[in-house]
């Protein structure tokens, strides 16, 4: 086995970079090369290399992670990618991953090799909490609350309307409804009932205040079925208080055991950058697809399909002794 | 593949109870037999069976989960069960997991079979959580806190003692160290630091409560290097408060991104029975070991090799559409 991983890295916006910075925190990590659409717009630490070439690399890199958008670069990239390398990518649209899925697998299938898809945090670590937590206690109730975090699509909506200059929304968590289900009751949860959005907007000059508000918050699939709160801030407020990407959330498991006893366990991520901490759990998977890819196993996964150890920079005998 | 799967249990205190109950709560799964060395004095839904009788079930049980204690019946049974049956147990002694795995391993590599050790919560889930965080988060710093919950062990030791008729001994997380930590701080914690000892005696008549209270505070391994509170209670009352089993606990890792960005993830557990809970976790690995074994996978195992899809009842395709 080779002493260190070869990373590569397709796309570099916050998450390639997320990526770049915790594949220099491990020390059997290295990064190859950073694959990009616009190579003379950017620098890294490692050669910057258009898309276009990433052919030459196929002996140069063991775990490509493929940080392009769900919606623009994925459908398209992940495919293609996993018949040239093993992959690594963090597809977030949950209801359209079978189908992903299925194309993934063809194409690794045919290349050879190995890739995950949605990995992450959510899709990803809430996805192992839902299936373990839900595999010990049948018939229990599982929750998944996201925030206090920045939602990136739904800032996008809201800087979308006329007259909003900048914006951001928060997804925040009922704390009223977190202590109902964190004492034990199981109720069914409308939308509402579950998260705030709150949103901070700067305006154009001479904007309409009351329109921009009713826009949002009549606005379909991202804001009518939610307790709305929209705050006018300046630019200099903005800049100063609502430029970062934290987030986290949680999954949270309440069910009986036999006798009636009632059992609970939770997941709880609080993260003050998301798409740094997104980077971290890609990087650790790629460790995991390239000792799998290794061990023989081809095709598309999902983190369901990966036993944790695989994760470890530490050796199976190490991990006994220290971890379990 | 059967449409149900076979389990034996072999030891019938809380622990055999709660699996027990867990797959009764299966429709997977099945309860062939129950084991035990004094099959006169219990009564189960299942055939209960001298355990020396075992070996006629080999074509009609697919796992044995063996619920023995890991001081006096698991590092012989371990073995000896493993070389003729799939086995899930809980051995729980940190120290000497590596050994037992080496002799659980020869085992049943000798019978073919599979034999997960150290399932359970702790070792078991809290040791999933242990690697997981510290994989994602290189650095960073874990720490795992029991409680607030009943120890067993520490139980027994209080109740060994002269002039004790009856007595239980809670684990508390330290509330003011449990704050700093899911603040963020990351310091080196002494046991007196991080938990707290509360007991609750009942005294034989006329028996020295002062005496009592100084061989519990100053017991070495036990108590001498925690805050230990003592209680003196009635009969009545520690029949009425302190005969449950509750537990729980959390895992919490801490760490730092490239960035500088502070990043937490937590594993929680609140259990209001910890033998069916425990139960509970056994049960859904044995699922996993039974789809394992017919893959072809032999030897021991923790649930570090485990991916944690094959503990749910679902196929692959169902957990993709409804859990990632």
């Amino acid at each position: 086995m080779r002493k260190s991983i070869r990373i590569g890295i397709v796309g570099y916006g916050n998450l390639g970079r997320g990526v770049e910075k915790a594949v220099a925190q491990s020390p059997d990590l290295e990064l190859a090369a950073v694959f990009t659409r616009r190579p003379g717009q950017i620098q890294s630490s490692a050669p910057v290399v258009p898309v276009e070439e990433c052919g030459d690399y196929r002996d140069k890199i063991d775990v490509m992670i493929l940080c392009g958008s769900s919606s623009n670069d994925l459908p398209e990239q992940g495919p293609l990618f996993a018949g040239q390398f093993n992959t690594v990518d963090s597809f977030d649209l949950h209801a359209r991953i079978p189908e992903y899925f299925e194309r993934v697998d063809a194409a690794a299938e045919g290349g050879g090799n190995l890739s995950l898809i949605s990995s992450g945090w959510d899709p990803g670590l809430f996805s192992l909490a839902r299936v373990l937590f839900s595999s010990i206690l049948p018939g229990a109730k599982t929750y998944t609350f996201w925030g206090k975090g920045v939602s990136q699509g739904h800032s996008v909506a809201v800087r979308r309307l006329p007259g909003v200059r900048q914006a951001v929304q928060y997804t925040v968590p009922v704390p009223e409804t977190v202590e109902r289900i964190r004492q034990g009751e199981t109720p069914d949860l409308t939308p509402r009932e579950q998260h705030l959005r709150i949103c901070y907007v700067v305006p154009e000059p001479g904007a309409d205040h009351t329109a921009i508000e009713t826009a949002i918050k009549t606005m379909p699939g991202y804001f009518a079925d939610y307790e709305t709160t929209v705050h006018f801030i300046t630019e200099e407020e903005f800049a100063a208080n609502h430029t970062g990407m934290p987030h986290g959330g949680f999954v949270i498991t309440t069910g009986s055991t036999g006798g009636g006893y009632r059992q609970q366990a939770e997941l709880r991520l609080k993260l003050e950058d998301n798409p740094e901490f997104t980077g971290s759990v890609l990087a650790a998977y790629a460790r995991a697809v390239y000792r799998l890819h290794r061990e023989g196993k081809t095709g598309a996964c999902t983190v369901l399909d990966i036993p944790l150890g695989y994760l470890a920079p530490e050796s199976p005998v190490e991990l006994r002794k220290k971890m379990v």
